[in-house]
């Protein structure tokens, strides 16, 4: 059931996990583990207060390979040298000069710059987060929306979500020949659009001497939906019945 | 930063979370963690190997009250009793007769049947999943895409990335006063969902009598689209002119 888009796998492989002053061994296989199950396997450990240890071991689980791969720097400067992008998680908002995009805006932007080179997820201690300077480092500031309640994810779930959002906003590992989902094309759309531009000339709400921006928030709407064929087949439908109607 | 959508709220507090056989307490610790990040609240165990334990209670940190209010079952038909949904988890596809859906289609659905009333989200044993009785007792069988080459996802991890998906697809938190998106209330989109119904019930689309799916279909695709407050001015206008011109 589950198929394998190429150049998106090798985009995830790009994108880095960075976890700052890990104060929990067990965090760290743990967040091993969570890179491993959605195809991440680039993990940098600054300055772990113990590294490696049993703990982080047995956490890793099948993220063995992860966890022994992982290289230890001694500052964040240097675990994220090279990278086109550093992405810092953060949940507290107050402080920040960077405005802070959530998670799922910020998952095209990281993986567009993944295909570029090499990006970075930098996470913080699990009491701390990330000091100023180091969210300084971080050219864009992410956050994980969260009950405002009780916002503290542990370490290693805030990298799972992240590492989860990733992996499906690339579809690396996408359901293929789904039942439910069956993604129109493109010509499904456009005959849609041209359907339902003749529906709002003939009710008078599109104006054909003003058009102004209609049709653009239409398209852009419709882009948003990703819509599946039998969405197209079912609006499709309603714009017929609604123009025999008006017609009449 | 963080606002807060109360009907959502609502709605992500009638999502109860079903744990079946689990094996380590600490996995029931974090999955009660990883809930009250996301606003749930109702954890069920069915039938789990040690509860009460201090290891749960280690993990659950600020989800301690999760924790506690947690009930045990002794069958997982217990466990979902009263529930208008139960959505099953599984990384397993092959020996399936119900068609799988991803996570991130299945949760518009979830939260439209969690406005109507309880729904269940129902996860197996560590090792070994659910049983095909017990996928027998979910009417919807959610799978989460991961590697194939490793899709092992930590049980509290997996509850994690669910309760995320739901929490974010409800846009329950938000962030407030982002300059480029400004997202319709729920409120907003149900006074559009219910224009529409009019509308298609007007020009004979939508038979009263055999309403089929039509309005989930519309809700799902609506959430989907995660619409803008001017979009749905923008539908409510169109909407408006196609009946006042059906009605002539």
């Amino acid at each position: 059931m589950v198929g394998q888009n190429d150049p998106m796998l090798a985009a995830l492989r790009r994108i880095r996990v960075v976890l700052s002053r890990p104060s929990h061994p067990g965090n760290i296989g743990a967040a091993a583990r969570a890179m491993r199950t959605m195809g991440l396997g680039d993990l940098r450990l600054v300055a772990p207060r113990r590294f490696p240890d049993p703990e982080a071991t047995a956490l890793a689980a099948g993220g063995a390979e992860v966890l022994a791969a992982a290289r230890v720097s001694g500052s964040l400067e240097e675990a994220i040298a090279g990278c086109v992008l550093a992405a810092g998680f953060s949940a507290r908002a107050r402080e920040l000069s960077h405005p802070l995009t959530t998670l799922r805006d910020a998952a095209p932007r990281i993986l567009a710059a993944a295909g570029e080179g090499p990006v970075a997820l930098v996470f913080g201690n699990e009491t701390f987060g990330l000091t100023n300077e180091e969210l300084g480092r971080c050219r864009m500031l992410v956050s994980i929306p969260a009950n405002p309640d009780y916002s503290s994810l542990n370490l290693a779930a805030a990298v799972q979500i992240a590492c989860y959002e990733l992996a499906t906003a690339s579809a690396a590992f996408a359901l293929r020949a789904e039942p439910e989902r069956d993604a129109a094309t493109a010509g499904d759309v456009e005959s849609l659009v041209t359907h339902w531009e003749a529906a709002m000339r003939e009710s008078g709400y599109l104006d054909p001497e003003r058009p102004g921006r209609l049709m653009q928030r239409l398209r852009r709407l419709l882009a948003r939906a990703a819509l599946e064929r039998s969405e197209v087949k079912f609006l499709r439908g309603m714009l017929a019945a609604f123009r025999e109607r008006m017609r009449r």
